[in-house]
């Protein structure tokens, strides 16, 4: 049998994930696991390149997101789940990589400046901040990654990467495979009120929600504005609730549909129905939450264990990366 | 008793010292052992900021520089004597030291844009070599220093490492002292050719030099132009030679300016004198070099030794340091 191929991914701790993180990366990541050996990581120390000021939740946040890692599916005897800070070896190859890294690479990242505008106020114009591209391809690298699975908004990303590799394989001879992008069609969940979910909007549903918390969550969702009355009928085409049945309410969506339009069902029966359904589908995650939460030191293990895993392997790049140098 | 106050400086690896590195530097290293708790660093890291497309010189350049290091007297058992790649912590730090570093800061460094236009063909405008301050003040703050021995020209780096920590200290809580300025007042010695002594003129004395070596180029030393003739009275005030008279040879200086300003010697004369006195004085340290080369072993365990001891003290400012940014 031919050895398994390498992934790495990693996610920044923002504490609970909500239900388009579950749906998009970490349900892509959970199917991964049959076919790759993947390192996943909590990428604290990337947390601090727009949030050093907030360095105070890293801790919390990263507890958080390991256990709604763990509680969706991840398993830690299948891959390498660890974090980035516990593996001195990111920081060592990021500095290495710094050395034969131009600058204008660095500034010429698309999300550089995008950033730096959208958080102006956060004063992150940092040498950290510019260097996170730097910071990525040593966490891909340090594991000699084959492929990075990514949506298609990070593509540039991983090319920064694989340039980044072929520099160093041609400044100091082959040790860094280029890896490849996995790309990763997720399907993308709305907000409540429609917009993209995201943390920072407010508009989210934690994938940790209670079934009390989705009913609530479900009641302020935003409907076809058109449909003022009971006896109107609706259109689901553009009603944030039905796009939820069509994600969360299979096969049953289609008949919802039907009803919205002839106006068989009210919103409010309808956002019912949809609140039951995705208590159901949230079930097994809570319980698993639930569960993880009685054995703190179960977390530690699993960041124990992987960590000596995740070192294993980056000190054996490192030593293959300091030869290769001359160091 | 008081604890002892600490101290920091690393050299970059460039081979075999010269005697301007042993009369400037190194003989201030030895002085300051008495009083200090050293830490001496091979900064193998920095030599990759401007010298990344040469990294394979490196390791013979470390292990050279360490074996003039013990010859001149630097005491292993006294001072952590250490390389910096082997401390994966100083990466660390410089990594989590770069988050809350503004790039203006950087920018402004002024050996920054001079050394971007001196060193024009070398491609230096690179991540790495612009945060060299950035990593010089992990070097520093790693070991909580008190106090950084600095030449004149160096002082705004310090006054980097000071303002980083100063930041750091104000968003986590304080961790790092503002290390002082101790400011050395160095001998400086010239070149053969008058000019500053550097590896990059040519015009250097190695300061393990043979006899012959030595003899060699004190030959080849300027001496005053106007003195042409053997009977032409010299000005010993220009000359190279009396200033390493003036250096190398005491009491016996005044003596030789005198009879060289009445020319009661030629000059050849005086540099064959100037050669014996200065073999003379690098006798000791060629013969503990001769000793060294015998045991390659001996400085693997230094490097070894020094490695543990330096790791102890950095491993402890690092956990306060996590503990104080709550990663």
């Amino acid at each position: 049998m031919s050895k398994q191929k390498i992934i790495v991914s990693g996610m920044r701790p923002s504490g609970r994930l909500h239900l388009g993180n579950y749906i998009g990366a970490l349900q892509n990541w959970i199917r991964l696991q049959q076919e790759y050996r993947c390192y996943y990581f909590i990428a604290d120390w990337h947390a601090l390149t727009t949030g050093y000021e907030e360095s105070a939740e890293i801790r919390e946040n990263s507890r958080e997101m390991l256990v709604d890692w763990l509680s969706a599916g991840l398993d830690p005897e299948t891959s390498v789940i660890f974090r980035q800070s516990d593996i001195l070896e990111h920081a060592e190859l990021f500095l290495l990589l710094g050395m034969i890294t131009p600058i204008s690479w660095l500034e010429r990242c698309p999300t550089f400046k995008e950033q730096l505008r959208e958080l102006e106020g956060k004063n992150i114009n940092t040498y950290g901040f510019l260097g996170y591209p730097a910071l990525q391809a040593a966490d891909i690298l340090a594991y000699r990654a084959d492929a990075v699975p990514v949506g298609e908004d990070q593509a540039p990303h991983l090319e920064f990467t694989r340039e980044v590799a072929r520099r160093f394989n041609y400044l100091y001879g082959k040790v860094f495979p280029e890896p490849e992008t996995l790309l990763s069609k997720f399907t993308l969940v709305p907000g409540i009120d429609s917009r993209k979910m995201s943390k920072s909007y407010g508009n989210y549903i934690a994938m940790s929600a209670t079934p009390e918390e989705v009913r609530e969550k479900v009641h302020l969702m935003v409907t076809d504005p058109q449909r003022v009355r009971r006896h109107d009928p609706g259109r689901p085409e553009v009603c944030t609730v039905y796009r939820f049945h069509e994600i969360f309410n299979q096969p049953g969506a289609a008949g919802v549909g039907e009803e919205c339009r002839s106006a068989g069902i009210g919103c409010v029966q309808c956002k019912g129905l949809l609140a039951e359904k995705l208590a159901a589908y949230l079930q097994p995650v809570f319980e698993k939450r639930r569960e993880l939460e009685q054995k703190p030191e179960y977390l530690d293990e699993i960041l124990h264990e992987g960590g000596k895993r995740a070192r294993e392997a980056a000190q054996a790049t490192l030593a293959a990366v300091r030869e290769a140098m001359g160091l």
